[in-house]
């Protein structure tokens, strides 16, 4: 059982731990506590590539200091050689008599911390405020879960599925409201993705905005995905942050280029064909289908704008289940939210 | 103001109105009271071409009986020969001295009645226990304002707007909730509609049937639109009813003999080729869409199924605005039930 200096520790590790940057590595904080519970010093990882939390309160230490004491840390000390050497390692070479964190490195890759610090005759105790670093690390952890970053995928659509009028008009097909809850949920993603067909379409901005026009302060990555090339006039050129151009052809690269780069949560905002695409490889975490009250039906000579094409379903048992977790009204349209029925695999 | 025995008359009136059918007339009863307020006669509609309520009525009392007594109708007095004549003159020549009714003749073709009557000195009393008798006749109401049968369109699509899959299979996107709430809409309904193409893919039975397989009471009318031919072992055949079948070339004409036929609700079960039509011609009071939580998408040579097809829109600005009542989870599935934003005009 972990005593009160320790949980306060605990706590302070947690402070510590979100002052370190949302991304790739997990946000960590550790505290070093004497044998009588003195805080001899205080650590958090500021970001791939930087010492982890443990060896960063380690270093403020004099050689010797920690000798006999206890590492209060929110993650695991991982057992893995990356940039930087196993935390396991560190507090062994410190001489730290006891480990006491939250949880468990869900990564194989860089878990076993604990079993080789108990091997080596530390006393450890994992599990204490679990629950307040899982909030904290949801993100990352999702990542970890999914080896990917969480991806959601937006469309908006009349009620019979079309996202334009035959001639390929379509402002605006969904009102206001609807859109600033895009602007909104855009700013907490890490990265947008459309198609060409899209930026060349509609020319989209791609930023942020809430309903009076000003930028949120996050801005996600903005993702064009496609082979044309975006003009040097386009909008999303003037995005304030540079935009990332791939091929396409390759979701799951695009999705782990875009974990490398620290994003935990990408906005799929298509259009049609980029949503298809997520859809069609199985790689939609959530559905958002703003759905307008109106119907537009096809065009004279066969020509259909629908929200969504080709998802690789030729019969119906092939269909791609979701499952409805809220409606909402949003001004005058619908916010259908669901998700796949098969994880990983709508 | 009426007083009690004229109230009292009215709600016996009411009672009498809802023994005739619901139909293509109104449901009507009539009382006739002494001056001293003794019931003389009863009397109600029992169709089109039978008596109206009031001359039902003054049939059953001998010549002169009802010489200076109060007619208490559930509907103004007609003013209009039809296949009988009008009742305003046949409450004259009885010598009713004041007639009391609860609703106006919505029916431009036979009001009047009341103005004529208080034109021959009689004292006329409207408005007593209007609402009640609205409600009673609530249906026929509608048709006379609509000027045909109240239409609701009724389908069922995946949430991208497909009504099957690519290869034409469909069975079955929506759920047994969402399939048990419409047999229990159908029995509501006086006829349904379908096209030949629904008859000829899906061979449905059209009946209204619960949960357990048994009819209900009211099995509406079975209408297929369309000029091929329905086959003799289709299920539509052993209906109960014997099926009425036009070509679908002229909606309005469909409507209007449906009316003639005592019906006042319609409900157009599709496929999409008639429920596009419905649409596309502004013949709609009522959408019903039933939405499966699944994605299904077009198919790999460019096949779709969408759930509605040409609606006439070619550029947004002629897109078919709705104004959405409820959505409700039936099920697995949502149920959107909308109505057009201008009535009338889809």
């Amino acid at each position: 059982m972990a005593d009160a200096a320790e949980r306060e520790a605990m706590a302070r590790a947690l402070e510590l731990a979100a002052r370190g940057p949302v991304g790739a590595n997990p946000q960590v904080g550790a505290v070093i506590l004497s044998p009588d519970g003195e805080v001899l010093a205080e650590g958090w990882h500021r970001g791939a590539g930087t010492a982890h939390a443990e060896v960063d309160a380690l270093s403020k230490l004099p050689p010797g200091r920690a000798r006999g004491a206890t590492a209060v840390v929110t993650l695991e000390p991982c057992n893995h050689t990356g940039r930087t050497g196993p935390c396991a390692v560190a507090l062994l070479d410190a001489g730290i008599a006891r480990v006491v964190y939250a949880l468990d490195d869900p990564n194989a890759v860089s878990s076993g911390g604990a079993e080789r610090l108990r091997a080596a005759g530390v006393s450890v105790e994992s599990g204490v405020d679990a629950d307040r670093v899982r909030e904290l690390l949801d993100g990352w952890l999702t990542v970890q879960r999914l080896g990917r970053p969480f991806v959601t995928v937006k469309w908006a659509q009349s009620l019979d599925g079309r996202a334009a009028a035959p001639d390929g008009t379509s402002q605006w097909i969904t009102g206001p409201a609807a859109r600033a809850d895009v602007h909104r949920r855009r700013a907490e993603a890490d990265a947008i993705v459309v198609g060409t067909g899209t930026v060349l379409a509609d020319d989209p901005a791609l930023t942020a905005r809430r309903p009076d026009g000003t930028l949120y302060e996050n801005q996600p990555l903005p993702v064009v995905l496609g082979d044309r090339w975006v003009p040097e006039d386009a909008a999303l050129r003037r995005h304030p942050r540079q935009l990332l151009q791939r091929s396409g052809n390759d979701l799951p690269a695009v999705l782990a280029e875009l974990r490398t780069l620290g994003a935990q949560r990408v906005f799929v905002e298509g259009g049609p064909t980029i949503a298809s695409a997520f859809v069609r490889d199985g790689l939609v975490d959530e559905v958002l289908a703003y759905i307008a009250p109106t119907l537009i039906g096809s065009g004279p000579d066969g020509t259909d704008r629908p929200a969504l094409g080709r998802l690789g379903v030729d019969t119906i048992t092939q269909q791609h289940r979701l499952v409805v977790s809220s409606v909402e009204t949003i001004g005058d349209d619908l916010l259908i939210t669901a998700h796949p029925a098969t994880e990983g695999a709508p």
